[in-house]
């Protein structure tokens, strides 16, 4: 479980108790999150696919690996709050929705939904 | 509550059944969120700061900012469970980790953080 | 004038040095434009568009707007190299369709173009 | 060659013509190269590094880069023609910081630089 709404109500102390809530438009938050997000994938940024998930089980990779995630977590969880939009249910909409735009025996084993 | 054992467990699935978990390695993943992401982001690109929280509690822009926020969550939580990494857990780690980077009596009210 | 035939050279020596031709894939190349691109967005990441164009002639910021811009082109420049691209030649063919898509006297003075 | 002053004149009337140089703040144009960035790299999302140089040359995917990349350089143009940037000049230096940070016989054939 991720108790979202734990994660929020101190996002939301904490920004108060910085005055930062200003900086926190929409363009701002998806900002971060994007620039968050550029930061994970730095990690990878030169791998040619050979590294795997075992490689990514050891330090000192994984508590960058870590890092950056929690960083897009809190960064989404904080839009979402401002947003008023409950996670959750947007995720369960959206997995039906692609079970419904893919259908298994349509793309087994093919990569064509990525690269057409 | 973010049920991400649930979410993550239809990923699974939903990977297996159209034999894709072959193209989910770390990096692919990452690119992954951070795609989305800037989807996001790309709502919001050539506002001036003016476009608040409640010009987006409107439809339109509302269903995308919905159905961008699903996708990044969704990337998000599959490349955790392939990592076996607790989501919960390190965003706590790393909300502790900021209260101490960023005292609020000397932060309050500045961006200085920010545009250093 | 952008001498790219000069810097693609420069690229392609550096590489040969290194030996890591091996690693300048499609995808890895793309991957190096957007996270250098991120690089220069978090320069601005929580401004709330008050910074203007005068505040960044003005180092320190101005030093690293410059890194990062330079980032960006020789990645830019590396990967037209690889793909055999001529930039001017696609730069001239989209200021030609972009003319054509946003007619200035249906344009005017609106954001619609990107908003909407 | 890339005559970048004169698609930074064609892109300052572009945008004289339009009135849309209020839209072309620092911010925006950084979130601009990101995001058309971020285009390019989409085209590759699911790649597992099997996509080489002799796939792209063919169309369609040609075209898709073809336009993506002259996406970014326009933008790229407009900001450093807004920032008053010599890019050929910021390259130069850029290219010798490289040459100083990454001797040829101390990295040669390794990927250390890439990963650490």
């Amino acid at each position: 479980m991720i108790d979202n709404q734990r994660l929020a109500a101190a996002l939301r102390s904490f920004a108060a108790e910085r005055d930062w809530d200003q900086f926190h438009t929409p363009k701002n938050l998806a900002t971060s999150i994007s620039v968050e997000a550029s930061e994970l994938l730095e990690l990878f940024l030169w791998s040619r696919g050979q590294k795997g998930w075992e490689e990514i089980a050891t330090t000192p990779i994984r508590t960058k690996v870590e890092d950056e995630l929690a960083d897009i977590l809190l960064a989404l969880i904080r839009f979402a709050d401002k947003a008023e939009i409950d996670l959750q249910s947007v995720a369960e909409i959206k997995l039906a929705a692609n079970a419904r735009k893919y259908p298994a025996e349509k793309f087994r084993g093919s990569d064509r939904k990525y690269d057409e």
